[in-house]
């Protein structure tokens, strides 16, 4: 593929998880896609042969990739503080967007799980919170807790965001982002349930 | 209204209610809410003019008032582990649906903020996190948590809770609300933030 291809590819992808996380599984078609994209329709059927779910496969690996970097990233800059530090982003980007702009992986994981056929997605949503899962688990680990607890922590961290997520889109205002803020440093300072 | 007829109308929002929590809002089509309620299409349209909104209006309205129900009636039953109570209720719900029973809330809050012209089900989810949250609040504070942080407490254990059912369904497995169930303590065990 030429450079300009790839990168046709890739506007359709990153087009997609925008429109994911702004508009749900249902809400996307590739004719819309394609536009926010500007790629050609051509193109886009012969890069993704397997249409809607595929883009919506490699959009939720994609958006899950740089959630994983972003997160990477703020452990990598403050070890204590590294899960505030994600959290005061994922705030930003809410606050930005005015609570239009939710989780794509979040929307993928409750509409796909509503239909019969959307087995590809479903998969990646599954790995995508697989690895945000180990990579706090490890980094939870690094910080003292145990391997078990570090887990179900990681685990209920994530949870604590999507669900966040969720209540701020659903109140549109941003309280219910800043209470998780405030609440999950108690999970974390605890050493073991 | 006829007795029969209240019940016919009954029946339309528990069916909406429970097609809600399995196929989401946009999944939701009045034919097939008839259907399933067994209700007669012409006394439907009677008994909900605005359609299809109504319906999911109410439908959120009632499901979020059993999920208050059956919230108050575990803090009464146990001031100290009513929390938890509730969470082991949930956890029974999930599984005996095997996961495709998510929350009918959660789904109305993400799928009608895509859409321009849902404002009565945005205002009805807003309503019903609103009432969840008061309801925790005065039981945090009754607790002994001091007023400002009961209330962030209130919104943290609700955004677990619809966070865990998501990831419970994005995984198809309980892990993600026992994670929960095991690390919400932890956040109600400290006093203040």
């Amino acid at each position: 593929m030429s450079k300009s291809a790839i990168e046709g590819r890739q506007r359709v992808i990153e087009a997609a998880a925008a429109m994911l996380a702004s508009h749900g599984l249902r809400g996307i078609s590739i004719r819309e896609v394609i536009k926010f994209a500007n790629a050609p329709l051509g193109s886009t059927y012969h890069n993704f042969p397997n249409g809607k779910q595929q883009i919506v496969t490699e959009a939720v690996q994609w958006a899950g990739e740089q959630a994983s970097a972003q997160l990477q990233a703020c452990l990598a800059q403050d070890k204590e503080n590294g899960i505030q530090l994600f959290l005061q982003q994922w705030r930003k980007r809410l606050t930005k967007s005015e609570f239009r702009h939710g989780c794509p992986i979040v929307a993928a994981a409750i509409e796909a799980s509503e239909e019969e056929d959307a087995e590809p997605v479903k998969q990646a949503v599954s790995t995508v919170f697989a690895h945000w899962q180990q990579l706090l688990t490890t980094h939870l680990i690094s910080l003292g807790h145990a391997a078990s607890y570090a887990q179900s922590l990681a685990v209920a961290v994530i949870a604590c965001i999507e669900g966040a997520v969720v209540l701020c889109r659903g109140q549109q205002n941003i309280a219910p982002f800043d209470a998780i803020i405030e609440c999950i440093p108690a999970m974390l300072a605890a050493k073991q349930a």
